[in-house]
């Protein structure tokens, strides 16, 4: 059964969109998921650049001040600790055809769920395995949070079959990409490696935050480079980031286990501070 | 302006999606595009053939025969003399969250438009760009025809603003992979070539019936192979697939032209056939 939430579109509340949209019928547009603490999203900013960045990359015409004022709107009444808010953007309506109409009204979702989980704590160690299938490489959309979302659909399939928590992504070159749902950090001999977003993979916000304020704040250079399933194996300590964990340390991918999670940990206190 | 279309979800009209819906989501679901001919959608066995392929890819429950029974209630009431009607099916409602539901309920959505063109006569030489995004390549996805259509989008808007018909798509290979809303042939040397499906690309109904029924009928062989530009600018001959279309012959791609229509406009007088 879905959880309980609460959707609005164009800030109007809703249970239905209205047809035909084109998120739906070809994955046309963006969206963004955004941890809510104490009615307040957190790094809204941040956020709302980079669907900014993802509008631009689909020449969908520019709603970000729209979409701000309605984050607002729907925040200013959220009641609980934690909730998750998902803000999407369609192309929204059009003709029939993959070509995008020049007139594209965008139409602006926003869904909310309470959380149980206290997200001001780090969460457990987790277990991962390997996603049998491995991302395409597509740099006109690499970096952006856009709706064509089969592959993590396909390795989330996985990791609920596996009863592992995630899984490592691999390109089809065989280079470390991601995880399902969160960017990859391995620590090697004292520096913080991340794989590059050229051909696919997220530019997530909290990825960002490490590698512009979290890591140097503890002295820690992040390279962000090619990495392969060898730099995985000589890490000294393994992590994720992602919008509802922060970051989450990993303590075994398939047959191998990490117990160091010390920068894991440094880093979650960085990220921490920012919550109060 | 969207075309007048009228829409059916699981085979209630409507004008609305209940939300949320994995469809839009995360573009987890998959369609096909008929042609309507007097009420009867041509080739249907066909079209839902595929389509139970990406339900199986996609491990989305079988609901193949409750999709024939909603095409057949719709398309009974359907005027007119063309019309296109697009069928999808989306995994249905979830939690939030990549991981499937085991539970799910696929919803079944129809939309049918009229369309003013003669589809029983064949369409006008096209003219195609070379487009600026090259498929990525991902072997879980190729061959069906899931909702994960921004290479199309984008492909298709290059189209529209360089006033062409079509867009010749390549692979991240380099490979000739297909058109936008199509399958690419080739003739040359009396040989039909058309490009693999392996990677990207999806698995046309009438490129099949071409492989299958139209070509041998013509004494023609088909080769599927993995095909180069070379292989473009050296081919006698040059035409596409599609449901809306049938074949259509191309005349001009970038600079190169072609004069040669024989073999694309004996395959049409196949298909001709059929539609009697």
């Amino acid at each position: 059964m879905p959880q309980r939430s609460e959707i609005w579109l164009d800030g109007t509340p809703t249970v239905t969109l209205p047809l035909p949209d084109r998120g739906f019928d070809f994955g046309d547009g963006v969206f963004e998921t955004m941890l809510i603490h104490q009615g307040a999203p957190l790094f809204a900013d941040l956020h709302l650049e980079r669907l900014s960045l993802g509008l631009k990359a689909l020449a969908i015409p520019d709603c970000i001040a729209a979409a701000r004022q309605q984050l607002d709107s729907v925040t200013g009444a959220i009641h609980g600790r934690w909730s998750v808010l998902r803000l999407s953007v369609s192309r929204g309506s059009s003709q029939r055809g993959y070509a995008p109409p020049e007139d594209a009204v965008p139409r602006i979702l926003i869904s909310v769920s309470q959380l149980d989980r206290d997200c001001g704590q780090i969460s457990t160690a987790a277990k991962l395995c390997f996603a049998n299938i491995r991302l395409a490489m597509q740099p006109y959309l690499a970096r952006i949070k856009h709706l064509n979302r089969l592959e993590q659909v396909l390795a989330a399939a996985q990791v609920k079959a596996e009863g592992v928590d995630e899984a490592i992504l691999l390109d089809q070159n065989g280079h470390l990409a991601s995880v399902v749902a969160g960017n990859l950090f391995l620590v090697h001999e004292g520096q913080l490696l991340t794989p590059k977003l050229d051909n696919c993979g997220i530019l997530g916000t909290r990825r960002r935050l490490i590698i512009e304020r979290w890591a140097p704040a503890l002295g820690l250079a992040v390279r962000e480079s090619t990495l392969t399933l060898r730099d995985l194996q000589a890490a000294d300590e393994i992590f994720y980031s992602n919008s509802l964990q922060g970051v989450r340390p990993v303590s075994r991918i398939g047959q191998q286990k990490w117990d160091a999670h010390g920068v894991c940990e440094a880093i979650f206190q960085r990220y921490q501070e920012e919550l109060r």
